[in-house]
């Protein structure tokens, strides 16, 4: 095998895999759990990582909650210990004392989390095994508890400083483009002919980010469209017959889509950098671009308005989306809307909205067809972003600010 | 370009690289981390995290050891919230107190460190921080328990299931080379010619760990001479004139030389893993290799000699040597000898001893050039590394009993 | 950019692609022919080339006649000079002499396309010309003639030594997997799903030959099941619903489907090599693999049979069958069936016949159904075909032997 | 292993291999020719092409020139056959008269070429035999008239269109590097440190052409320097000192050395693509380049001035060289030195000569120490090299012309 081939199949070993010629231990995963923490060397851990995976995998629901309890309580902080070692370290603050808190403050259960990754391949299989703590945890404080330590170091492990940005393209691999047909979760994608509308023409683009240690799995990516001109609708951009344009000739980046694929990496937040890195590169590539902008949903106006009595007419439905986006807020005193939130967060500004944008049934049930622009000033995103952070600032145009300023707010028993 | 560039391109994002249209801020190192501890956003803390690590990087070592410092101070534990967010979450343990808790039994500085790694290519100026703590830090207890912390994260970043294993040959680019010249430890390496022999010739083979974010940065690698019989002597193995042995007429594996490669990544243990993989690689592609062994050195030997007061008499080493590795003890009652510490926690036996094994000054000052055999049987480790990592017991052949059983152990005076 | 990345962009340089910056030459294809013949420099040689081929493409069918025609008469052989340099030549042996020979013996015509295929990734577009030359100048002395100086050139370029070998499987790019769906000849593939079924399971496996100079196109590809025992039916083989099995588990290795996909490298024989490489291949992974075997139409049995006036009785089939491969030739004395032409040449022996084995519309009719193996055994090969090439002798089993000689070979009329 | 490693193992299939299973027939090399012409297939004619490489490779010279002689005659064309076939061919032609002419008028030693090459990986071996051909066979017309062949073949093997440009840089394999420093041919390379110093520095560029049967064998190369200004001396360019600009800061590539590294290969002419697309490459690259220019030597300078008894006076050496330049003709009417013939024939002008710009022995000995720009203006080499290609017109600045126009031509005795 050449060089190259060696480099290429060590850098990105494979997902996890049992040991054929290692015989299964058939203990309860419970105590092969016991087993792993107590053992001092990797030679045996290893094999009874791969058993609790694989014995994990195979529980059924009822049995994973059991094992989520256990755990969660078995290896919990001891209270008495962390006042004890805060003591000692607070009385003669040294290495050892230090050491004998941080053991003591940290569960042993984020231990056994970093013990079964150290199985070339794990990664995967743990956010799958968070995935189910987050579905079968939700409400129950000690597992909500629990998830913290998972994204704890999920934070930590899927760091943006170790992910890695991949164009997607229709000569991608097609185990890793099934996978974009089955994770859209914006504008659905019929089919593999669908796909390639999306990927193969010139003027189109998508990127995902990977982690080394999950190379077969996407775990964000964003579709982008190259326009001349800020598009005002889904249907346009997506026609079977539209011609394509040169990449050259186009002075706009539409970020049309952004999917997250992994569900075990809720509230680990890479959008924010998938889009800034991917306009950056754009950018740099292709000097002709002067716009970066999103075509995006409002997927929660119809909600708001039937909560606020408002009745959604068709020829109001921009004015209101306007002011639905500027002054609709959570208890938190962020905007209502979740796609806003994301958007504005990163220090986008509210540009544009649009009738009749998106007319799928989903398109005409979330938003009466109404979609937005938000608009990614490159220049400009970390001022946005500082003041919403700080102030909830939400960030518009003029003209969107006009156009808010207009909406009929007049509730239907008012009139 | 193509499909399997753009991949390959971003795949290894490349070494810490400050973005040359970015103003320097010129504050100093401690004024930057505090504003990357504030900001809310990725945008600015890029930008604060490049200037952070280069303005770090331009610092003297007065002034890194102030920068030491304050981190460690400024970002230390609250005693007080820990004991009361603990208090909080023993009342009511809830999501929400036991993230209050966790937060406040973490040091800030440990957030400091993964925001600094947010950054691509970052990981790598860490390490090297690191290594200037260790450096700096030696006996101070703040820094001292500051390092547990990169340690901690290092642990985590640094898991066996993130690491690569690349086989290095006289086909890797020059650059990683050159590297394995600076970097070997055990036997140093004259120059390119030398280094050709140990990779060229088909009876040879060299491994190194590498991480994903430091893909120019060989973690830890081992030099492996494949033999007919195990080998006595050093400088048969590395003879520049010896005819080379086609591989599959090899029976024994000799791992000759093991050596670490980033100060900064010191007790963050790869060698076990490493030896084991590709012991294990090894055997499953070369089906004719029956034995895994080491050539060591033994490099406390004389020290220990001289300490005991015993007179190293040239004809005696072999059986003093044997002595020694089974019962010459640290305080901790483990062996004397790091490097039998090393293989014999990893689960190796001492297998035989050598007179005149290495001849070159370093050999003959550190043991007489006595050298030592550990061998690694892959169906015994497990249960040798358990038996030493609970016992201490020193496996040996009954041979290596023999011999150290008829050491003369008299000291000059008594004659 | 990386080093893997340099290396991996210019290794596959791309297809043949227009300068755009090239201002284009709107003469005459047939002109442009001249001026590129008489260029004496490199860099008026590519724009010209680019021309041609460019405005070749665009050419109607007629025009391409036309095209065809003129280059053939134009930059035929002068027999007076080959006659001329041919005396001088015999009169005095030289290196002048013989490259004037050379020179005038070899049509210009070979030089043309040679120059063509200066141009970085014209192969390509050279293989679709004579796709064009043959589908149009069958039966035309002059262009008959005139493309055995395409075969001739082609025949020097896809030299075996020149192709690789590359396994295909649900991993590979979604381009060149849709044109795998595009080219498979004998088992058409309906949809990605089919698709994934003949290439995700962990018994099957596809390999195809490429040119180096056209990456993104296979020139034949082969489909290949992982078995226990030999097949006899490819409805079995198919199936949606049947188990994988492990690949080691497998003693057969299965070639169901083999396709060229290029038009125009017909005559360009490569099957003969892919099925070699890929059984040794195999054989040298999956040691456990011991029979390599085709299940393989037999498309002209009805043919013949119709022709013979033989009734295909139902239950007489696999002897009559049997009796064709083994007995009826075509008018130069090799069998008349194509695809046993093919596997016999290459060393392969009849193995057994299969009634009901292909039970499609296709199969019914071209066999009735019948399908057969031809056994490779890697190490009898050479001398099979040393006697089918020289004797013309089918190699076949005692069975299949004796099921030929019980052949009812009465016609209709007779009974 | 990975959909990558599959590709890049098959893509870079390796150079020559026996196949250690198969018996070494040990009949004489004239013998094993026969039987692989004889054969008609490819199973045996593998092992026979093996047979044959490995053969002639443990010749030594005086049986090498006996085969070579063998098959230059054996196998040369019958001219009885040419005529007869010929004669065939126009009183009626077709495919089948075409066919039979084409096979008698090219000898058999062309097919055995193209049969030794279908071995995978045999190209380099046919490459290493032409050398060995040139070296025993000059002036001898049948050995000439027999490489006329190989040539013949290598210029449609080794077509533009077949040959990869790949950067070579620091982070480029050992064993492609070490090739490097044994080819340079120019400017010798010292050591390692010295390779080192000519492609780490960011203002530092070598590329290479490869032929993808031959992966680990660079073709040709070009070094490259960015610099500011035109440079007037080798010295400057190459000093060990010197500080390295940065790449988007130079406005000039300077070609200061290009060497062919495969005596096989004489004749077959790449460097004119090299430096052209180099040259297309970098302005694309960096478009601060403006200037194209070589530093070259002037080989035969004092050689010219020794024979034409012109004394070599130290300040008349640019106005001396100036003039040879220009007006020093071979008996073909193309420039005398070599170098002048290779830059003006690719369509480069004379721009600009240096005193003292090559102070190493060899640049004294060759000419006085004076060396020469040639500019490469990308608009304007094609004009450039028709003129020449057709008129033998020397391009040259008005600069230069001055300067030739002053030398002093008078001879020693004159005086």
């Amino acid at each position: 095998m050449t060089l190259l081939a060696d480099l290429l199949s060590s850098v990105f070993e494979r997902r996890y895999r049992r040991d054929p010629s290692h015989p299964t231990d058939s203990r309860p995963v419970q105590e092969l759990v016991e087993a792993l923490m107590g053992t001092a060397g990797e030679t045996s851990g290893h094999a009874l990582a791969q058993d609790i995976l694989a014995g994990f995998g195979a529980l059924d629901d009822a049995a994973k909650l059991d094992f989520f309890r256990h755990v969660a309580r078995a290896m919990n902080i001891d209270p008495e210990t962390v006042r004890s070692t805060l003591d000692a370290y607070e009385r003669d603050p040294s290495k050892a004392t230090y050491r004998a808190f941080a053991t003591a403050a940290e569960p042993r259960r984020q231990e056994l989390i970093r013990r079964l990754n150290s199985l070339p391949g794990a990664t995967g299989a743990l956010v799958r095994m968070r995935a189910d703590l987050l579905r079968l945890g939700r409400g129950d404080p000690e597992l909500e508890a629990f998830d913290l330590d998972f994204r704890h170091l999920f934070n930590s492990w899927f760091n943006r400083g170790f992910l890695v940005l991949r164009p997607i393209s229709w000569e991608s691999p097609a185990h890793i483009l099934e996978k974009i047909i089955a994770y859209e979760a914006v504008h659905a994608i019929d089919s593999w002919d669908d796909l390639r509308r999306r990927l193969e023409p010139k003027d189109r683009r998508c990127f995902a980010f990977f982690h080394p240690s999950m190379p077969d799995e996407p775990l964000i990516f964003v579709e982008v469209a190259l326009t001349r001109g800020i598009p005002g609708s889904v249907q346009g951009l997506l026609a079977e017959d539209r011609k394509a344009i040169a990449s050259h000739d186009a002075d706009t980046a539409v970020f049309y889509s952004i999917s997250n694929c992994q569900a075990g990496l809720a509230s680990i937040s890479f959008g924010n950098s998938l889009i800034k890195q991917v306009a950056a590169d754009l950018s740099a590539n292709l000097p002709s671009l002067k716009t970066f902008v999103t075509l995006s949903p409002i997927p929660k106006l119809n909600t708001w308005l039937t909560g606020e009595g408002l009745e959604p007419k068709q020829d109001q439905m921009p004015a209101l989306a306007a002011h639905y986006l500027l002054n609709a807020k959570a208890s938190d005193g962020a905007p209502f809307d979740p796609v806003a939130r994301f958007h504005l967060g990163n220090g986008a500004i509210v540009h544009a909205l649009h009738a009749d944008a998106d007319i799928s049934d989903k398109g005409r049930k979330q938003s009466g067809g109404v979609m937005v622009n938000y608009l990614y000033d490159l220049r400009k995103i970390g001022q946005n972003h500082e003041k919403f952070a700080t102030a909830k600032t939400v960030a518009a145009t003029a003209a969107v600010k006009t156009l808010a300023a207009g909406a009929d707010l007049s509730k239907p028993q008012e009139r």
